[in-house]
């Protein structure tokens, strides 16, 4: 009996850990199930229940084209919000499904109470590239026309999608220029020091060093501006 | 000339009345102009800007549908992502154009850093709130699953948008069912202490007094219940 019991208690240890990595690789099955083909769910004995989620790629077959961010940087008065929306109306002419996030939408929104700390600055940019990640997952050509003055900021977004999905419009004007054009009066108010840390005069814009698109908007209408980015959307089969 | 020049003074100055309140007459009328028609913006002197935008109205129409925010309301557990996405399921085989805002894209996303103290809770569902209207804006059909369990949170969501636009859909279902079902083992974490104030346990959850639909997630298949949110769409015209 001395040999016997220690050879059973064995065996039925054995034979626990069989089971335990049985129900172990069942779950992990399971799990992947669920994951890769959004199976079935039973909530209560009786009712089952079917998990599915419409994916970016059917988006995009059904809109027709490939969904991006066209991230739109420039000095105040460049003129990336009048450029984001004369290209919206052609991509929406043409049938696409696309968007325009700017401060019109977004100041009094979804960034209501945010500030000019360098902190507050990134967090701004954090949401309005949070957001349009969502735009793409639901299939739009979404633009965004925010001075987005550095470089790391703007880099995060780019990595927050994927290879090929965020498009910087580098909207390149110079600064006497936008002073001169001063289209809300922001520049007068900076010089006079009413406003502290505007972009180009108190603080510091970090122009793009590999934009996929670069439009000069004190020498190209907003016309030729356009059919550029089109362009570029069409060679890169966007759309 | 003593009763003369205090004449030509008075003409002079009512002259300059008149001319100031033919400035601000025509100021506003540009303003108005700009507003209402979005008209052309001299950016430089030699290049002409057009200043566009598209509008939700002419977007819905080109969807063929009108847009709103389906608010999916209830307990942890009750079945809100579940149902919300087995209806976008159902609107995306329809044609329209719609999302889906839940935890899996929110959280981790426009929400990190967010805890679940009573100000990042009201924040939380503020952030979803503002984007749904961004959504309802791009002409898209937006559901949002979140418990969301506080009134007022999901009234001030209800201002936000236009009257019609905010469609709260209580899914109602038992403590009970819930906390059986327990699909992420969140209840089990609640009643042990492991997560504070947790809605339903240690946390209250404030039933919707007038939600536009309830669904009861223990009783309805998930079928009955998508069919009666497409039937109350139907009926209210919004598709």
């Amino acid at each position: 009996m001395d040999l016997i019991l220690p050879k059973v208690r064995d065996t039925l240890l054995f034979a626990g850990a069989i089971v335990e990595a049985k129900i172990a690789y069942q779950s992990l099955f399971f799990l992947t199930y669920m994951n890769l083909f959004k199976g079935e769910i039973a909530l209560t004995n009786n009712i089952v229940w079917h998990e599915t989620t419409i994916k970016k790629e059917e988006r995009q077959e059904r809109n027709g084209h490939k969904s991006a961010i066209l991230w739109f940087t420039g000095l105040s008065g460049a003129g990336k919000s009048t450029l984001a929306n004369a290209l919206e109306q052609q991509l929406f002419q043409q049938g696409k499904t696309s968007y325009v996030l700017d401060g019109d939408n977004v100041r009094h929104g979804l960034n209501k109470g945010l500030g000019f700390s360098d902190e507050d600055r990134k967090e701004n940019i954090r949401r309005i590239g949070e957001v349009a990640k969502l735009f793409v997952d639901a299939g739009t050509i979404v633009c965004t026309a925010f001075i987005s003055p550095f470089k790391e900021d703007r880099n995060r977004v780019r990595e927050l999608v994927e290879e090929g999905e965020f498009i910087e419009v580098y909207v390149r004007c110079s600064l006497e220029a936008c002073e001169q054009r001063d289209p809300k009066g922001l520049y007068k108010k900076a010089r006079s020091g009413e406003i502290p840390e505007f972009t180009g005069i108190s603080s510091p814009y970090e122009e793009p060093n590999a934009a996929e698109i670069i439009v000069d908007s004190d020498k190209q209408t907003v016309e030729e501006s356009v059919q550029a980015i089109l362009d570029y959307l069409k060679d890169n089969n966007i759309i």
